[in-house]
């Protein structure tokens, strides 16, 4: 049976497919994209699925079901990560559902089984996430082609330097009705199941986010000699902007609303110019779409105020904008379950204020996810860290809970 | 005669150097440095000086006085730029330098006449400010050479790429006595001649800047799941100390201390991370030592302060520290004369807020600045700008001081 130090040691593996060793980044159409793929499908091989590579980078692998016309539950999660990663944020999702499908090599299901990895969900090199699960969703928008990253290389030339035809990329959607459904296993990334003393968790919803990028445009002079009064300093005005949009944030609570600046750039970034422009990323999140857009139209007036004040501009550009996903009640109900043959006999059900794939796949097909337990509730860091206890009873409540997605598939409650 | 029009196409014929064209940038030990020195060394041939570039890429031109024996009077400034830069500022200078030289031609003077182009006044590649004239003064630490610019290569590294011999540094520094002083023509960079509706004043004192690279560290850390109370955002921080540095700074007036934050930079970088990094440079500047140390004293409580009370740790360290230098009171007399010599029976005398050669060169010998009205202030910005009319008077200025330089030579009032 496999367990969960070879789960842990797939993990691991991965870790070695960087662009900034020893630190990881794995990001959307790089060579180390191209290599976690290539061992994913090789683990997929020996599970008994048949791997491909999907028109959007997307690795999968598939076993059929009684007939080729049945529907496939899918299992998975990213394989892609943020800078100076930490080993889990959906590593850990793909390698345990490989784990499952190898347990359930020789049992009978009503359906077929896929595993997926799915190849740009944090968005670390576009700007823009969930492209990997959005290409599978039918989501696609051909603007997105003219995203660029820091190099200034297009999403469209990177498709064709890794190797794909971006005018195919529209067979990478699934034909609706060909999943069943999609089940993801994903550390917590957040401190409440530790809090709780829990190992698992089975989620509710996942609030969506709002991405932007904010500029504010003032105007560049020599630092020295331009008194005060006649400065337009876009970076202490972008200064301004962020101190408010946490004290803004922070007021709405614990578990109310979240925005987090992680991107800046001052330019023409010397260190005796003041600066005329400053770029910065905005990430905005709340339990319900209603408190997160109220919360953005609070921001953004006040930013122009602020910018007014100070003979700024403000240009601001929406990057993403995901709408908070359900999970689907019988699907919550077999994660449910699963938890349950673990031995929690009260499993807790949280919602995610971190974005998945399985947002852009709900829009095609209906979704669960079983949250793991997490170090300190610490994620997207090296220190990210997960315990095997808890990795080996994530194993038996997916499987477990794939068993009752079988059980519930033959007494037709899959709805 | 050389005319205000020449020195401006010179200017322009400079912007042709750049890294990023359109705009202009052209910095230490680059492509474009070479290509600035080697014209710069065919007009200074063509005005009847013998050209070399010394050990640090400075570029020079040199005419002998009545024997070998005598030392320079030396007019300059410097060649390099900062991000997006203007036309004039530093250029200006050089070419007006070149211009006087040609002026002078066939006029005996008791003295040698040089002109100098500095390779490195602004600090842009290596963060470090006044190199080539630091190199001339003989102030060179070799701990310099450790500096690595954005793509990480040491400044040793670009000595050697640019032909230069890193271990030979010190011939470039130049025997006290062999400078008779060192005058410079430069843009005022500040909004005070124009307000006054003057073409040039004459500087009594430059205000030396101090210069920080400052480190908020804090905690990286997933965007969605770290409620507000777990989180020790180093951008946040960072952002923080911004706009205190600018109000502790605005309020103490026009003519007062000028902190400016031209860099930044947030790690991992990110938009779903919450920044564990943020690293910024303070450029800070007073009309006295004393004042601006006063300054930096309570920033750096100030900030400490903040960072201790977010769970932030605060990282200081001093990449440039120049005190303030004073114009030689006879050259002070002579650049008057010289603005007397265009009409103005009253000139106008000015401290720089702005850092100068003439600060790294004033260690060695005396120093004297002639200012010249920009338009509204602007420099450090493409839209920096200079009336052909006031170079014109420039000139004659400069001309003029140089020869009641020479008067004053000829009767021992040169101290």
């Amino acid at each position: 049976m496999t367990t969960a130090s070879i789960v842990l040691d797939r993990c691991a593996e991965l870790d070695r497919f960087t662009a900034t060793p020893p630190s990881l980044e794995r990001v959307y159409l790089s060579p180390e994209h191209a290599s976690a793929n290539a061992v994913t499908a090789r683990w997929l091989a020996e599970a008994g699925l048949e791997p491909w590579q999907d028109a959007a980078g997307n690795q999968w692998g598939r076993r059929e079901g009684p007939s080729s016309e049945r529907p496939a539950l899918v299992l998975g999660s990213h394989l892609d990560t943020v800078p100076d990663a930490g080993s889990f944020d959906g590593m850990l999702g793909v390698t345990m559902a490989i784990a499952v499908a190898e347990r359930l090599r020789d049992t009978a299901l009503p359906f077929a089984l896929e595993v997926v990895g799915f190849s740009d969900e944090e968005g670390t090199r576009f700007g823009k996430a969930l492209l990997g699960s959005q290409a599978v969703a039918g989501t696609w928008e051909p603007e997105w082609w003219d995203l660029r990253d820091r190099d200034g290389v297009t999403l469209h030339q990177a498709f064709r330097d890794f190797g794909l035809d971006p005018r195919r990329v529209g067979e990478a959607a699934r034909r609706r009705g060909s999943m069943l459904g999609y089940l993801e296993a994903h550390i917590e990334q957040g401190p409440w199941l530790e809090a709780e003393d829990r190992s698992l968790g089975y989620v509710t919803s996942i609030a969506g986010a709002r991405r932007f990028r904010i500029s504010v445009v003032g105007e560049a002079r020599h630092a020295g000699g331009t008194p005060y009064s006649r400065r337009r300093d876009a970076l202490v005005g972008a200064a301004e902007a962020i101190t408010l949009i946490e004290r803004r944030a922070r007021a709405t609570g614990d578990r109310g609303c979240i925005a987090t600046v992680g991107r800046i750039e001052a330019q023409p970034g010397a260190i005796n110019v003041i600066p005329g422009r400053t770029d910065f990323s905005l990430d905005l999140r709340a339990s319900t779409d209603a408190e997160r857009d109220d919360m953005w139209a609070v921001l953004r007036l006040e930013m122009e105020e602020l910018c007014a004040r100070r003979g700024l501009r403000l240009e601001v550009r929406e990057t993403h904008h995901a709408p908070a996903v359900e999970c689907a009640a019988w699907l919550q109900e077999a994660v449910q379950a699963g938890i349950r043959s673990t031995g929690d006999d009260d499993p807790v059900g949280l919602w995610s204020p971190a974005g998945h794939d399985a947002m852009a796949i709900g829009l095609t097909t209906d979704v669960g996810m079983l949250f793991l337990r997490c170090h300190d509730g610490i994620s997207h860091h090296p220190e990210e860290d997960v315990r095997a206890l808890d990795v080996a009873a994530g194993l038996d409540a997916l499987t477990a809970a794939v068993l009752e997605v079988a059980a519930r598939y033959a007494d037709g409650r899959t709805s």
